[in-house]
This record gives structure tokens, sequence and C-alpha cells, in this order.
């Protein structure tokens, strides 16, 4: 009798050859599928074509390729081959967004067992929209890209923004994922900006509605609540939360409709680790909040706001050992 | 002389041409090889194969497309193909998931100088223990995202929890991972958390034990000790920590083996941003426990737990220039 | 006519078939091209290739394989092809890396219009330059996944340090980066943090002086500032901030060269949650700042600092209810 590693938690009486657990796989591969057929898990087994997460991603790379011209290329872009360049990566990009948002409605049809008639037609035509907007998205990420090196002492270059930061990165794909929100496009929105989550620890969801120059600095565990409003040249570190007031589990439905979260008037800065909740808090324009500060209640306009220091308790080593 | 770039500090005399630095690359590269024969290094230089990182991220990616059943294919998952698929998915999983087990265990064999006779076929065992827990696994994750979503109010569907929330890619990973780690398999299950940590913010160790509908909303930030216990149903947001107190660094080798982190039980709310540290302190059933609370003791069932909110400072800009 | 999706916002007065939508892209693709000419955006279309971020991630990954022979492989690594595949890997990554530093010089010549006469010889001599430093980092690597393994009760063992910790890899990739950021190579360094920063949560920037046997905990959040210093055996856990105080904005020029980050003696540990600011800041030898404190000033050697327990408010359900 083979004897397993001393170590191990398998249920072994006596070991089979390696053959003799392959042969067994039929079984187990027939449970899983059976186990499928009486309804305990979600399935998307259907007939229609589901939106794909790896061409969610590469939407949003050819995106950036656009938006900022000859950064993200594996080969130099130059005034010869720039024309060519932009134009076969935007209708490649419109190809890709047309056949994943018509995915992205089919499939949403037949989840509430609506009728839609065209889903192939509106996904084309809300890809084209969209695409339409790309000179207003690379103007207010230009002006983004901008107002993060003009605040950050430690930027290099304008080029550094583009390359590293993750607040850019993060911005970006939240202003692309808006585009497709406000057009009630399901679910892809929502799959970008979990990308850039991802990608940044940044949590934007694409509902928010967020102005100009907007900067997020360093950015791990950022959350911005899908009813947020941000004004312009608003500024927020790692850790700032912009969320909603608990409430009881009975309310959710009836919540997903309204304003939960705060809105934050124009040139505000919050400090890192603060929490700011709640659909009727305001903070107002040119206000700044301190860092680990917890507010549930609106800011008058050109406040400043910070928490008392807690006490600190300061012992020695000396006095330790005493 | 060709003269550097001004603002390098590459200690330059003067520049050779571009062949003439690379001629000198095999005198670094036997600097580089023999510095490692003394000994100054950490190596994995031997006759047997050790996990491979690369084939473990694509063992989650295979479980994840069984455990959800048409969400991540690339092709369409309808009923004719739906059983070939997922028994071809399920007979790869078994030999990727049977190799890489059988190389981690062959690998801590040969660490400890243990003889196991049998590493292949103890590896092929478990992989086929591990896959007849994907049923128990599936429901659990089912009810795991039903829970995500009732409790969401910015879910649009299900379909986006399963697509998009990272607290559902954690925990799917970490009950994949958990199902390894009780059965001693050796340094997979920490790959497998780690990398769910890198793509979700969210480190859960693989040692914990969690129950049925278990919630991370945002996540980023979280982190799960080892021995910590949580019942059913209980919610947690981004920046919890469930963490171990700090203990003197002599104390190490006897913690390894102890209950360090704590016990929360059924129907607990952890708001964003707490901590709560060691193994004796028990959260009782039905308790709310509020934002940034530090909590190092018991709490008991059906209360709820905030801080004094910290005296607040307002200034106004007037106020300031005065 | 086609009637669209009935919750869509799109705009809509009579759909087109399908190609009608695909014959407008050219338009819009001129759209965009024009658009970049008038000079809103930023692009990077010159005659001289930019670095490339892919590039930059492998040769990252060409360090690790170096710096950690055989754990990172795809095939075994054995006695027998050990020189040959570090050989092979040190030549390999000799190329990588002086193509981008070269790119990366040139990019910043043209970019402030000085003459670099010898962009590409500069490059290989840093690139040569900085793998030569390659024993001495791993010298140093040893020591932080020691480190590692010595303070955490939950490792199994130094292969789980390094295979998975994010904390290791974080302090691996700005070890790299900081050789190149003190050759004042441009744009290489941040990209290799922020790629660092992106797997982990870790921020370090590459100009940060950092000591032996540095243990980073969990990390998700950290952030540690362009001039901060950091001495031996420092342990910090997640969510530390070491970073520097606000400034008005238009002292973010004269800031850029100045010391705006703490300082860290040796053996001090900062537990979760903390914030250090400022460049005069100094935390003594021997230190404990514990978790969630926010310090803007310094602290002598061999001192204790903890925050005050803020109060806490229990309440059970049922004084909740009367």
């Amino acid at each position: 009798m083979i004897k397993p590693h001393p170590d191990l938690n398998v249920c072994t009486q006596e070991l089979l050859d390696v053959a003799g657990y392959r042969e067994q796989v039929p079984r187990v591969a027939d449970m899983i599928i059976n186990h499928c057929d009486i309804g305990e898990c979600f399935t998307h087994i259907d007939n229609d074509p589901i939106p794909s997460k790896t061409s969610v991603i590469d939407i949003l790379k050819q995106f950036r390729r656009i938006i900022f011209p000859g950064y993200f290329e594996r080969h130099r872009l130059d005034p010869v081959n720039f024309r060519y360049t932009i134009g076969q990566a935007t209708t490649a990009l419109f190809d890709s967004l047309s056949v994943q948002i018509s995915h992205a409605i089919r499939h949403d049809c037949l989840r509430y067992h609506k009728a839609c008639e065209a889903c192939e037609q509106t996904g084309h035509q809300a890809a084209l929209e969209v695409l339409e907007q790309i000179p207003g998205l690379r103007k207010k990420l230009t002006a983004d890209v901008q107002a993060s090196f003009d605040n950050d002492p430690a930027a290099k270059s304008v080029d550094e923004v583009i390359f590293s930061y993750p607040g850019i990165f993060a911005i970006m794909v939240y202003r692309i994922a808006h585009e497709l929100f406000i057009r009630n496009i399901p679910l892809l929105p929502r799959t970008m900006t979990e990308y850039a989550h991802s990608v940044t620890g940044i949590d934007i969801h694409p509902g928010a509605k967020i102005g100009e120059r907007f900067v997020i600095d360093h950015g791990t565990g950022v959350v911005i609540g899908e009813t947020t409003v941000i004004g312009d040249r608003v500024r927020i570190y790692q850790g700032v939360t912009l969320g909603a007031l608990s409430l009881p589990p009975d309310a959710v439905e009836e919540l997903r409709t309204q304003k939960r979260h705060p809105t934050i008037e124009d040139d505000v800065i919050v400090y890192s680790g603060t929490t700011i909740l709640g659909g009727k808090t305001t903070i107002g324009a040119r206000s700044t909040i301190g860092g680990n500060v917890w507010l549930t209640r609106s800011v008058e306009p050109d406040t400043t706001v910070f928490i008392e220091t807690p006490k600190l308790i300061y012992k020695t080593l000396q006095e330790k050992a005493s």
C-alpha cells in the first residue's frame, strides 16, 4: 500500500494509481453538470451571446490609444502614420464596441422578457454616439492630466502622469463608462469601472457626475458612489469614501432610484481617509475637509473642517520598564 | 569624446560605443551566477518542478467557468454545447490541478527532507476530492451572489454582480483555496488568495472559516486573518481589518498554531475602516459595528457599537483671514 | 420603423440598418484626428519611440527571475541548466533594459529641447550599471524575505513569502526602480512602482530611501512618498501613509526639490491605518506607532505612541427598541 504525504488531510484509505483517479473525472463532471440542471446555480446558457469581459478590457485599451495618441503604442506614432493609425483604431473600436453593446442590450432584453426589436441596430447607434463623444472626453482628460501635474510636487512630467498615474486611469475609465451609463447600456459600464477598480484600487461608480480638472492622488481605497455629484477642480486623496448612509434591508428596492451619495461643490479638497455619507450631505464650494474625518451632514462653503486631534498617549521604553 | 545626457547620474568617464557595453554582459552574468552559489540568496534549483503561479491563476479561471457556467466564456454556451463544454472544462481542470498539487506536495517533501512515497498519486487524489466539492461551492457562491445583490441598491442585476463585483471574486477564490488549505496542500492556497488580493484589494487568508451569504462591499483594504471565524449572513465594508494583536517577535513561532484573529457571529455588519483584533474577541450575533471603530474586546449579541463622533473643528475662510 | 430597446437613452429618431452606422465611422474618425491637430490634447507623435509600458512590465519579470532563480520559471531550473538559464536571462534583460532606458532618455531630451548627443550609448551604460547592482539587490531582497517570514505567524514557508507576498513584490520593484531613479533615468522608475502599486495596492515612490529587512504586511493602501527616509528593520502595516503636509498650490514648484516626507529610524513599527506627515517629522529609533494615529511632529527614540481609545458607544437592541 502506498502511503500519502504524512501532513496531508486527504481522505485516503488506499491510494490508487494515477490513472485510477483520472477515470473518475467523468463521474464528477456529470455530478457538476446535473447539479446545475436543478437550479441551485446562476448560469448563462442560452442562444444569445453575453458580453465578454476580455473584450471590454480591450475596448478600454482602444479608447486609451485614441484619447492619448502615441503614448500606448507598441510602435512609434509619427506624422506619417498618425492619421492611418487613429483611423484604423477608431474603426476597430467601433466594431468591438457595437458588438459588445448589442450583446449587452440583447442580454438585458432576454432577462426581462421584453421584446427588443432591434438590439443590433440600437447597439450600433449607441456605439456611434459614444465615439462622437471622444473629442469632448479627450478635452476633459487633458484638463484632468494637467490638474494632476499642477498639484503634485512629485510629478516629473506630464508624460509620467499619463503613463503611470492610477488616478488618471480611473478617471479615464469612469468618463468612458459614464457615457454608456447615461445611455442606459446595461452591464458594460460597471464592468469597465470595476476593471479600473481592480487596476487602481479606485472604485468610481459609472453613475457618478464629476466635473472638470478632477484629481485623485494615490487613490487606493477611494470609493465614489452611484449618485455622487462632484463639481470642478475637486481634489481627493487615498482612502476617501463618498458613500451612502446605511439603511434597513427592506429599503433597498426603493433606494435604487434615490440620491444616496453626497454632493461635493467646486474647488473642494478632501484629504486621505475621510468618509462623507448621505444623499443630502453637501460640501460647499472652496471647503477643505481634513484627513480621517467622518461627515454625515452638510458643510457651508469656504469652510475648513478637521477633527480635533485625538489625544495621543506617549510612553518611553523606560516608563514601560518601570 | 561622447558626452552623456546632462541630467543623468551615470558614472561615466568616457562613453563606449553600444557594442562595448554589450560585450561586458557575460562578466556581469557570471557575477550574478556565482553570487548565488555562495548562498546569499533564495534559489529553487533542483530536479523537481515547483508550482507555477501562471498555472494557479489559470486554475482559478477554470474553476470560475465551471462554477458560473456561461458567464466567462469567449463563445456562447447554449443547451447544445453545455454538457460538452463543462465536461471538457472539468477534465482540463483536473489535469492542471492534479499536476500543481503534486508539484506543491513534492516541493514540500523535499523542503522538510521527508520521504513522500507517493506525491503524484496523492496529488491526483486531492484534486479529485476538491473537484467533488464543486457543487457545494457553487451552491454557496450562488447564495453569496444573491446576498450581494439583495443588499446593494447600486446593483443593476445579478449578472452585474457575477461579472464585476470584486467581493464575489475574492470570496470565490477564498472558498476554492480553503478547500485546498483544509487538506494541507502547501503553497497553492495562499498563492490563490494573494492573486485575488492583487485583483481586488481584498486579503482573505485561505485558513479563515466563513459562513454562508457573505457580503464584502467595495472591499479595497479588507484584511481577514488566518484564524478568523465568520458566521452566516455577515456583511463587511471596505477597509475592515479582522486581525491579530501585535505580540513580541519571540512569540511568532508558538503563535503559528494559535487562534489569533476574531470571531464574528451570524448577522453581524461591520462598516468601513473598522479594525477588530485578537483571537479571543467575539462580536455577538446580530450586532452592528460602525465605521472607523478599533475593537480589541468582545461585544455582546444584539449590540450596536460606534465611536463617539470626534469633535470636528470648523473654520470659515473669513475667520482664517482675521 | 424599427424601435429601439425601450429603456435606452440613445438619441434615436429612426434607426438605420447596421451598415448605415458603420458608414459614418470615417466621419467620426476625421473629427477625432482633426481635434488633435488643434492642440487640445496631449499626444506623443514624433519620430522617436517612447518607452513601452508592456516592456517595462516584462523587464520587472526578468529581474524577478534572476533575483529569485527557479521560483518563477515555467520549466524547472536544475543544476544542469542553471548557468545557461541565468546567463540567457541576464543578456535578455540587458537588451530590453538598454532599449527602454535609451528611449526614456531620448524622449526626455526632446521634451526639454536639450541636445543629448549619445542617448543610445548612455542608455547602454546605465543598463549595465543597473545590472551590476543585481547581487546587491538580491542580498537585500533575501534579507527582506527572511524578515517577512520571521515576523508573520501566518507564513508557512519562505517559499510562500517569495511566491505570494505582495509586500515582497512591492519592495522588489521599489529596489529596482530606485536604482534607475538615482541615476536620473526619466519615466521608467515611476512606471515600475506604479505597476507594483496596481498589483499590490502599495504605492512606494522610487525616490524613497529604504534600509534593510523592510517588512510591509498586507499592504493595501500603503503610501510612501518621494523623500521618505526609512532605516533598517522597519515594519509597516496596511493603510499606512508616509506623506507630505498639504501646502498652497503656488508652492508646488519650489516643493519639487525639498524633503516633504518623514524620516523613520531603525527598528520602528507603524501599525495599520496610521498617517505620518511632513519632511521634518522624524520617528525615533525603536519606537512603536499604534494604529490609526495621525502624526505631524517628531517622536523621540524608544517611544510608544497610540491614540487614546475614542469613547465607544454601545447600544443593545432592547435599548434601541425602548
